[in-house]
């Protein structure tokens, strides 16, 4: 579908309004049980880095900011211009931990993928998908739909810890 | 929280895995029950641009994909260049539109914000956050939570038409 084509779907503004000049797609945020298993998931997996770490201890829970920092970008080491520096660049994860539900038994959040629904996925992008996806399988990441499954072959979707479904995309070749 | 002391967060990954160059956060998933009233608010009110549609006329669904283009960007024409081009940026929203929700009393989907939680929210990072709640009250938005709710009075909360939550937060001051 072109541009234009696009522009003039129902309900698309006319232009893009001035006042949201500088408007980023910060970040998403999904409540994680227990968080060391989501910061090994989402570092060591997904390569992930820990860009920042807020603990409120009065009300019990933790969040932590995770982005991919790309090659070449310094992140600022001095904490308050590295939280203006992160506010400023779209891709981050937030993930909020209660402090407390790692020790529950089984899931304690909802992927949002069966009733009640709403939240669907967040996606990687990925160079290389199908060693992206053979290094997943080696590391025992839970699939929901292999590269083989169903009928779109350019496409996965692995599971995090706590079951949010990951979508596994091409960035290199036209899907 | 110093960038050493968060490297070596229980869970962290000692390094960056070298198998995740190139891997990137490019976006979130949200179901929504009237696609031309969230094409309305995620455009005119927070200017965000629809970058690609596909329909699957058969399964009655269709995806649509928006992000901010910054300035100086060309995105580009031909759908799969531009389709490429998008997998490769963070940002990108994903709105899934099952054919005839919007059709149904009363919401549809689940903000993920009461039981069973599990998403919590997106956010949109403004340069001047003063000036875009006003506008987002003129505009008849429903807020979450205004500037002045709560201890925390750097930020917001507003509502998108299925009442996800949308954080949103300053990129211009340290917060």
């Amino acid at each position: 579908m072109s541009l234009q084509t696009l522009a003039q779907q129902p309900g698309v503004a006319a232009q893009v309004p001035a006042e949201t000049n500088g408007f980023v797609f910060n970040h998403t945020m999904l409540r994680v049980k227990d968080i060391r298993a989501s910061l090994d998931f989402y570092t060591r997996v997904l390569g992930f880095q820990l860009i920042d770490q807020r603990d409120f201890a009065e009300a019990q829970f933790s969040l932590y900011f995770l982005a991919y920092v790309p090659a070449g970008v310094q992140v600022p080491q001095d904490d308050a211009e590295r939280r203006l520096w992160m506010a400023g660049i779209p891709g981050v994860l937030e993930l909020t931990h209660n402090h407390g539900t790692e020790n529950q038994d089984g899931p304690v959040y909802h992927d949002g993928n069966s009733d009640p629904r709403g939240f669907g996925h967040i996606c990687v992008s990925v160079p290389d998908i199908e060693s992206a996806c053979a290094r997943f399988e080696a590391l025992n990441v839970p699939f929901q739909k292999r590269l083989s499954d169903g009928r779109m072959k350019s496409l996965a979707f692995i599971k995090d810890p706590d079951g949010y479904w990951v979508e596994i995309i091409s960035n290199s070749v036209r899907a």
